[in-house]
C-alpha cells in the first residue's frame, strides 16, 4: 500500500465486542481518573447482572469512538505527571537517519506524527520520577489508585465467594486498595510500567498478587510492513486482551513507527534497545559501543516506551558455560552480547555501565525488563548451568537498580519441560528477591512447531500459576515465520486462557467469577450468553453455527453434539427438578416408614428448592 | 454423497507421512509377530540414523498399500487367539433393524460389510479370555510381546540418555519387558484392550508406567454421514496419533456403521453401549432395561467393540449430590441413568447387574471402561461429593471386575481447575486401586468455548504427568458442535503435545529422543528435517513457506523472524566456534600469566572440541 495514504487505506478494528459496554469507574483519592472496564450484558432470561471483565482495549472498543491515528489518544495520565512537579520538558534528541536505518541525506517514505510540538519530559535534576520512588515515599499516585479499582474489577468489597486455590506463597488480598498497590510496588514485587513521555497509557500492573498479566510481540522485522498496519497490529493485539505490547521491529524506519505505535498505544509498550543500536552499527555486533547503546536507550525513553529489555546478565564467563548446550544461545539479544563479550573478552557495557543505565531508566520511568539472554532454547536445555548462572547476576543487577528507585522485572524462558518449571520459578523468587517474573511459556516439548503457542501455554498456565506475573505470548508461527493478524489473535487468546487459569488456580478472589456467568449459561442454554461471555465470541458463534445455524437454534434447549434426545444438559435439568420434587417427597415417604436413609439428602435437596 | 457408490466417491488417507517409512521388528518369544513403528530419515548432513517413533497410524500409512475397506484389513492377532484354543465360533446374535435404528421391516440405505462368512467367537464353557486372565496364569501372550516391543521404539537396551523427570510414584523401567507388561496388565495397572472379535488391532497398552495414550472420538450423531466417512474419520484421527477411537454414534445405521469401522481398525474401538439401548427403546430413558442392554452388550461384544463405558457407578444415593451443582450431570450416559434411577427410585440395572456385566466382558475380552457419570461439567462442581462419591463406587467395582479377570480403566473429569487436578489424581490411585486412569482433558478454565483443546490440553499434560494413562481428547468445537476433519486433526495433535509432555516429565527413558532430534535440526538450521520431525509436518513447513517460500530458504542458515543479520542461532553457532577456539587459547594465555579465573571454564570449553 502507498504509505502516504494512511488513513485511507488499512483500517483500525474498532467498536465493541459483541454485548458489551465501556464502562468507567471513578476514583476516591483521586476523583478524576476514570478507570475502563468492559461489562457484558446477558440476556432477560439469565435474570443476572452484567458480567464486569477487565479492559485492556483502550478507547478503540468504545461504541463510536472516533479514532484518529493522526492525533493520537488523550494523554490521560499528562495531568497527574504535570502536578507532580518534577519533571521538565527537555528539547530532545534531534532524529537522526541512523535511528530508521536510513542513510545520510536518505528521505523516507514513511509519514512522521505530528506531535504538534510536544516535547519530551525528563526528571528534574536530582529527582527521580518512578512509581517506585514515589512508592517508597508513602504517596498513591493516581496511577496506584487507576490499578486498584481496576484489579478489583469495581468490586468495593472483598468477595465473599472467593474459590480457594493454592497460591505457593503468594499474598493475594481479597479486594485490591490503592494503600496495596504502593506497598507491593515499594518493595519491589510488583511494577507499574509507566514511562513519563507515554501519557496515554492506561495504568496496569505486574506482579504475583495481581492478575496474570499478558504481552504480545509485534516487530516488522525486514520487509517491513506499513505503519497503519504495524498500529493496527497493536490495536488488534489488545482488543483480544494483551496487556503490554513489544515493538520488536527491527527493519528500517523503526524509529518512525515507534512514534505512531506509542502516540496510540493505551498499554506500556516495551522493546529491546540492543536491536535498534545494532542497526546503528551496521549489523557488526563486535561494533557495538556503550555510546551507541546510551544514545539508543535515550532516544527510545524520550519517545514514551515504557519498559527496556537489558541483557545485563550475560557475562563474559557464562557464555562457555552454552557450549555443550544442545542449542546454545536462542535469545537474539543475549547472542548478540555473548559475541561482543566474546569478541572484546571482557564484560559487556550493559553490565560495566549498568549504573548509568539506571540513572537514565530512572529519570523517565522506564521499567527494567532484565533480559534472559542465556534462556534454553530446546528442553534439553532448561535449568542449566548457564541460565542460572545468568539468573543470579539479575538478582544482583535488581538490587542496583532498586538501589536506584528503578522499577524492575525479570524475564524467564523458553524452553522448559513441565517437571522443571516449578524449580525455575522457586530459583527466580529466591535469587531475583520476588521482583517480578516474566516469561516466554516456556514450551514443555519441542516436537510442534506450528502448534507452539499450545506447547507453550501449557507451561505458561502452569508458571503463572506458580508465580509469573507476566506471560510472553507465543504464536502458532514461532520458530517458522512471522506471525500474521490470525495467528496474533490465536496467540493472545492462548494466553488469556493460561493466564486466567492461572488466576483461578492461585486463588484470585474474582477470577472465576466469568467462568460461574458462563457455566450457567451452558446449563441454561443461554446460548447467546455463552457465546458473549467467551474470550472469542465470534469464533464461538461461528462454530455453533456451522453445526446448527438457524437463529433458533441459539434458543434451543439441546446442542448440537448430542441433539435434543440426548442431551445431557436437559436430561440433567429434568434430574434437578426431579430431585428438587420428587426426592423430597420419597424422603418423606422414608421417614414415616421409620428409615434413615436420606437422612443426609434431604438437607440437600430441599436447599435446591 | 449415494450411499451406495462408497469406494468411488470418498477417498481413505493413506500414504507415508514425510520421509517416513514403516519399519517392522519381530518378536523372540513369538516370532512370528511384526510390531510396526515409523521411522524418520534425516538428511545426509545431520550425520544421525533414522529417528524411531511410535506409531498407531496401522496399515495405511505404509508406502503403496493397498487399502480396500470392503475386504478390512488383515487380522494379525487371529492366529494368536486361534492358538490360544479357549475360544469357538457362535451363531451369532441377528442383526435386528433396531439396532440400526430402523423400523420393523425398514431397508437401510447403508451396505452392509461383508462378512464372508466369519462368525464370532466367544470363550468357551467356564473360560476366561481376557489378558488379565493370561497375565494371572503366568502367561506371555504375543499381545504382550508386541507391546513391550511397541514401548520400547525397538530399543533393545536400556537408554543411557534417560531424562531425568518426575513420576509421582509411577515405576517406569528403563526398558519394558514382556514379563513387565505381563505383570502390570497382571496387578491390574494397565489394560490391553484386545476383544477377540477384533483380530485386526495392533496390541497397545494402557497404564500408567507406559507411554501416555490419547483417545478421539468420532461419531455421527443425528444427520448421519456416509459410511466411508466415517471410516475415514477413524482413519485420519489415527493418522495423527489417535491410539485408541470411541464411536459415539447415535443416529440410524449405528450397527452396520460400527461394523465398518471395526473391520478397518488397527487400533482399539471403544463404545458407550448406553447410547444405542436408549436408541432401541425410543429415547426414552425410564423404558431402559437391563435385558435391552444386555442384549446390546453381546451385540457390540460380538462385533468386535474392545472397551465398554459404562455408568454403573451411577447410584440413586448420589443424583441428590447434583443438585446445587451449577451445571448438574453432564455425562450423557450419566444423565440418562441418574433419570432412570430417579424414575424407577431404584439402583441402575447396570449396578444391579454388574456380575452378569462381568461375565459378558470375560467372554470376548472387552475391558471396562468406568464411566464418570457425575463428572463435573464446569470448575465450580470439581472434586466435589458427588464426583467423588461415584470414584469410591468406580474402586468397589473394579474389584468386582478384577475377580471376574475383567480388564478395567476408570473414567475421569471433565473440568478441573489446576489446583485441583493433582488431589483428583491422587483420589483416583487411591480409591480405585491404580487401575489405569482415563481423562478428558480436563479443562482448567470454562470461558473459552472454540478453543477447549487449549484450555483441555493444558489440564491433560498435567494429569497425564500426574498419572492419567490415557488421554479422552477434546476438539475446538466442544461445547458448541460437531468436530471436522480440521477440529479432529487439532484435537489429535494438541492431545499428542499433552501425552508427550507428560513422558518427557514423567522421565520416560526414550520420550526426549524425538525432541532433541529436532532441537539438533533447529540450531543446524536444517528445516527439513525440523519440519519432517514434527507432529504436523505439512503445517509446518507451510507456516514456515508463508514467510519465505522459495526451496532455497529450507537451507538458508537464518530465519525469517530474526532475518540474516540478527539471527540468534547463527550468531550462537558463532559463539559456539569462538569459545571452542577462543576461549581455550585465551585460557591458556591466563594460565601462562598465572591467572585462575577460567580454570573451571577451561574444562567445559575443551569438552566442545
Amino acid at each position: 500500500m502507498p504509505e502516504g495514504s494512511l488513513s485511507h487505506s488499512f483500517s483500525i478494528s474498532t467498536g465493541p465486542l459483541p454485548a458489551s459496554r465501556k464502562v468507567y469507574v471513578g476514583g476516591r483519592l483521586h476523583p478524576e481518573i476514570r478507570v475502563p472496564m468492559r461489562e457484558i450484558d446477558l440476556s432477560p432470561s439469565a435474570k443476572e447482572p452484567p458480567v464486569r471483565v477487565y479492559d485492556s482495549s483502550g478507547p478503540y472498543t468504545e461504541a463510536g469512538a472516533a479514532i484518529d491515528i493522526h492525533a493520537g489518544l488523550p494523554p490521560l495520565r499528562a495531568p497527574w505527571i504535570a502536578a507532580r512537579g518534577d519533571t521538565e520538558e527537555c528539547p530532545g534528541r534531534a532524529v537522526r537517519p541512523e535511528d530508521n536505518g536510513l542513510k545520510p541525506g536518505e528521505a523516507s517514505q514513511v509519514p512522521v506524527f505530528d506531535r504538534a510540538g510536544r516535547k519530551p519530559l525528563r526528571a528534574k535534576a536530582g529527582k527521580a520520577v518512578t512509581q517506585l520512588a514515589y512508592a517508597r515515599a508513602g504517596i498513591i499516585t493516581p496511577e496506584m489508585e487507576f490499578i486498584a479499582i481496576r484489579e478489583n474489577l469495581g468490586r468495593a468489597e472483598a468477595l465473599e465467594t472467593a474459590a480457594g486455590g493454592h497460591s505457593f506463597g503468594a499474598a493475594i488480598p481479597k479486594v485490591v486498595t490503592p494503600e496495596f498497590v504502593r506497598d507491593e510496588v515499594a518493595r519491589g514485587r510488583a511494577i507499574i510500567p509507566a514511562n513519563i513521555n507515554h501519557p496515554e497509557s492506561e495504568p496496569m500492573i505486574i506482579g504475583r498478587n495481581f492478575l496474570v498479566k499478558i504481552n504480545a510481540n509485534i516487530g516488522n522485522s525486514i520487509v517491513t510492513s506499513s505503519v497503519a498496519e504495524e498500529v493496527e497490529k497493536m490495536v488488534w493485539g489488545i482488543r483480544w486482551g494483551a496487556d503490554t505490547v513489544m515493538d520488536l521491529s527491527t527493519g528500517r524506519n523503526i524509529h518512525t513507527i515507534r512514534e505512531w505505535i506509542i502516540r496510540n498505544a493505551p498499554v506500556p509498550i516495551g522493546t529491546v534497545p540492543i536491536y535498534q543500536a545494532l542497526e546503528k552499527v551496521g549489523g557488526v555486533a563486535e561494533d557495538l559501543t556503550w555510546e551507541v547503546f546510551r544514545d539508543t536507550l535515550i532516544e527510545q525513553a524520550e519517545q514514551g516506551v515504557d519498559y527496556f529489555t537489558i541483557h545485563a546478565g550475560v557475562r563474559l564467563a557464562y557464555v562457555p558455560l552454552t557450549v555443550n548446550r544442545v542449542t546454545g544461545i536462542v535469545s537474539r539479544g543475549g547472542s548478540i552480547i555473548a559475541k561482543w563479550c566474546l569478541a572484546h573478552h571482557q564484560e559487556s557495557f550493559l553490565y560495566t555501565h549498568f549504573e548509568e543505565i539506571c540513572e537514565i531508566m530512572r529519570a523517565y520511568d522506564v521499567s527494567f525488563s532484565l533480559g534472559d539472554g542465556l534462556r534454553p532454547g530446546s528442553g534439553a536445555d532448561a535449568n542449566d548451568a548457564a541460565q542460572f548462572a545468568e539468573l543470579e547476576t539479575l538478582g544482583e543487577l535488581t538490587r542496583i537498580a532498586w538501589k536506584h528507585d528503578c522499577q524492575v522485572m525479570i524475564e524467564g524462558p523458553g524452553h522448559v519441560p513441565m517437571h522443571k518449571i516449578k524449580e525455575n520459578m522457586e530459583k527466580q523468587l529466591e535469587v531475583c528477591h520476588e521482583a517480578p517474573f516474566y516469561t516466554l511459556g516456556p514450551l514443555v516439548t519441542d516436537i510442534a512447531p506450528g502448534y507452539d503457542h499450545i506447547t507453550s501455554g501449557i507451561g505458561a498456565a502452569m508458571i503463572g500459576w506458580f508465580g509469573t506475573a507476566m506471560l510472553c505470548y507465543v504464536t502458532p508461527k514461532e520458530h517458522l515465520g512471522l506471525p500474521d493478524r490470525d495467528d496474533v489473535k490465536a496467540g493472545v487468546i492462548t494466553y488469556k486462557i493460561a493466564a486466567h487459569a492461572a488466576d483461578i488456580a492461585k486463588g484470585h478472589p474474582a477470577a472465576r467469577l466469568r467462568d460461574d456467568a458462563i457455566s450457567r449459561a451452558r446449563f441454561e442454554f443461554r446460548w447467546r450468553d455463552q457465546f458473549n461471555l467467551s474470550l472469542d465470541p465470534e469464533t464461538a458463534e461461528k462454530f455453533h453455527d456451522q453445526t446448527l445455524p438457524a437463529e433458533g437454534a441459539k434458543l434451543a434447549h439441546f446442542c448440537s453434539m448430542c441433539g435434543p434426545k440426548f442431551c445431557s444438559m436437559k436430561i440433567s435439568q429434568e434430574v434437578r427438578d426431579y430431585a428438587a420434587r420428587g426426592m423430597e417427597e420419597k424422603s418423606r415417604e422414608f421417614r414415616e416408614k421409620g428409615g434413615a436413609i436420606y437422612e443426609v439428602l434431604e438437607g440437600r435437596a430441599a436447599a435446591a428448592d
